[in-house]
């Protein structure tokens, strides 16, 4: 394994470790400033609405593993595709989500991998006693 | 716009043609055989099982544009973001998807630009007198 690949493996495991302890600033400083993220049924969106999504679920907390499944090395930049369990857990319950990501990193001038593009396919697999407020 | 650009285009627009008239050997001849396509609420599948699920809507008239937003030459490999509109006639009626989609491409050794990740997140938007069969 080369140092990009290691260096990419632990931007997967820094950004699980650190959505797993609420901690946003290190999620952000793991994206570049023109990522774009898209979702199911919803318009792409980029750094600050992902900011602010996060904000809105920070008294959830949030467990999971992301498995690479592949990685390949394009020169500046890199895809990953991930296979995702998580679960978010707040007072009104907790949902399930289980499903694949393909993800486009970049290698940036100070040499730090960061996610650009991310197309994430993790769909909602069970609900328990959820309270849709 | 260089070669490279210009021929992936045309791979979307070629992709687009054939899938409206039903000419499934010309979408197939548009992947790699290592190809993964991933979909929400389902395991990754390759060109043996899309080309089943193709053939599973045979009788199904496929109209739809698809909007290159963004397109990035990285060497041998490329990604694109499309926006996409279509829709699916059968006898029981139609079925409305938009979205968007993720997709990387590579220059194989014959020259051709092939689809070889593709993440779609396009969804239904509205279903019109649908016959579920």
């Amino acid at each position: 394994m080369n140092d990009d690949e290691k260096a990419i493996r632990q931007v997967v495991d820094t950004w699980m470790t650190a959505s797993k302890s609420g901690d946003l600033a290190t999620v952000l400083s793991l994206m570049t400033d023109d990522v774009i993220f898209t979702v199911p049924g919803q318009e792409p969106f980029g750094k600050a609405a992902f900011a602010k999504a996060s904000q809105g679920m920070a008294d959830a907390r949030i467990d999971g593993t992301s498995e690479i499944l592949e990685l390949q090395l394009l020169g500046d930049w890199a895809f990953i595709r991930n296979r995702i369990e998580m679960s978010a857990t707040s007072p009104g319950g907790s949902v399930h989500r289980s499903g694949y990501t393909l993800t486009l990193l970049r290698k940036e001038k100070d040499g730090q991998w960061r996610l650009a593009r991310d197309a994430n396919l993790v769909t909602t697999k069970k609900e328990e006693t959820q309270d849709r407020q």
